[in-house]
């Protein structure tokens, strides 16, 4: 896997059960921008959403005939068991990989307790197939992947533990993991540093805001040795600090709702809460004149095309 | 509910499933020293297990004669639809109350977000003989009710929302919610405490340390006006202590494997560690010559009674 994935943000319906249909429509238009879907990751509330609707979900998805390869999935829990199975689903349809969350709950464990919690899961997927990418965000799950860990994981699991989404929030780690495992899957958490990172190895970037500008992020990932490259960054990173401002979620539902023209595009699960009016005018507002792939209607793109 | 319950730890088998054998064996003698069951606490890592295994493991119980009304089982999950039906499967076998933590994963969401969930909560469950305690452990969980909150939870719920489990760690905020809201159903976090908490209107404790002193604890709990009160205390602050110096889980389940003679008990679930043998006999040490309930073997209580 490489270039640009979103971490797709979960329509719900007004009985707040996920919308397939919508989630369906747009896996449909970042696919179609080059972006892959990270679907269940932090921004589509994934930790907000049982097993059981985890799995109705993908496989709502590729019986669509969204591609599995390109799909990375969230399948970290608390509980292993629930890893385990989720996974496990997520190989057998032939999902590209998986975007594995430590155990989370426990603060405060060991580099060994991690280890073994990564053992078990591809223990008890057992599945050659399997291709982990580890989810590292402290900032969120409060636990996270060493250095030292992400290189004993490699060394005990090389064809499986494939790369990283570091979502530290600081490019220099981003940097000195490129620098340690040189060759290895690192993705950057957004596409702020985007330029640099490919030029040190990245693979790409599974970014929030792919979600509302795709095209774009895809792009810059693909064709980073442009010579548009610099000015596509600077670009990119007026949108993202835009929406940045706002909390991500509901401002990326916000987005959407006004692309689909669909209100019920809002709705998030608590503890969330959406964006009130006033918010999202002021989000809008911000986002006028920016070049950004969800800029117009979704029919007028259509239309266009 | 009232007086001393225990997050009951959970024994694992050698191929890691629940030992629902040992699990049962250990809840009986909880229950005959006065011991409530609070399954799937923190120390119960009953976040490292799935919904499937905890009803299954609840089911266990009560078909095996032990009392669901002195049940309180961990129900807090961080996807609602996993809370709610947890939460439904546990009133539909009579237990006495659920310990509800908060939606965990996502962090800095707001007291309406999390007002949301339990109304979510209390809607899905639909079933009035529903009682929620809320699980306040922010060392934690990271996420937690606020004074605020809890009122508003109060007022919106008045026959549901009965209780808390302050985990805080800080004592000068029990004694702050026992001032805010007398007459309703707090338990203290730990035992440390608890003659003064029983003073000033404290339902009782829900501690770890139950697990191996609930003997002892639940008679403090029980008899706080009794002249040995004060001593009491004392004794099963001792105890506490000397167990505290190590990792808590670990360290209870130790203590249990030396008490039922089954060494299969000091297996914990990932990401958590067991204590090895060094450690093991340190806390040993430390805990001789202590008076706690686990102090003899069970064969030799068994032979004594």
């Amino acid at each position: 896997m490489r270039g640009a994935l979103a971490p797709v943000v979960t329509p719900f319906r007004a009985d707040h059960a996920v919308d397939l249909k919508n989630l369906e429509r747009h896996c449909r238009w970042l696919i179609g921008k080059n972006c892959g879907l990270a679907v269940f990751g932090t921004n589509s509330e994934g930790n907000s959403l049982s097993v059981e609707e985890k799995i109705a979900a993908l496989d709502h998805l590729v019986e669509a005939g969204l591609p599995p390869a390109r799909m990375m999935p969230g399948t970290g829990h608390c509980a292993l068991p629930d890893t385990i199975r989720l996974s496990k689903h997520a190989v057998g349809l032939g999902c590209g990989g998986v975007l594995m969350l430590p155990p989370f709950y426990y603060k405060g464990v060991s580099d060994d307790g991690l280890f073994d919690a990564v053992a078990r899961v591809v223990d008890g997927v057992a599945d050659e197939r399997l291709r982990i990418y580890l989810y590292h965000i402290p900032p969120v799950a409060q636990v996270g992947f060493s250095v030292d860990l992400i290189g004993r994981l490699i060394r005990a699991h090389p064809r499986v533990v494939v790369g990283i989404k570091d979502s530290s929030g600081d490019f220099s780690h981003t940097r000195r993991l490129l620098a340690e495992f040189p060759g290895w899957g690192v993705f950057c958490g957004n596409e702020l540093d985007l330029l640099e990172a490919m030029g040190e190895g990245a693979f790409g970037c599974i970014s929030a805001t792919c979600n509302v500008n795709a095209g774009n992020i895809a792009a810059l990932a693909a064709d980073w040795r442009s010579p548009e490259a610099a000015a596509r960054q600077k670009a990119v990173n007026d949108v993202r600090r835009a929406i940045a401002a706002f909390p991500m979620i509901p401002a990326l539902k916000a987005v959407a709702g006004r692309f689909y023209g669909d209100d019920g595009w809002r709705a998030v699960r608590p503890p969330l809460t959406a964006l009130g009016r006033s918010a999202r005018e002021k989000l809008f507002a911000a986002l006028a004149g920016l070049d950004f792939s969800m800029q117009t209607p979704a029919a007028a793109e259509v239309a266009a095309a």
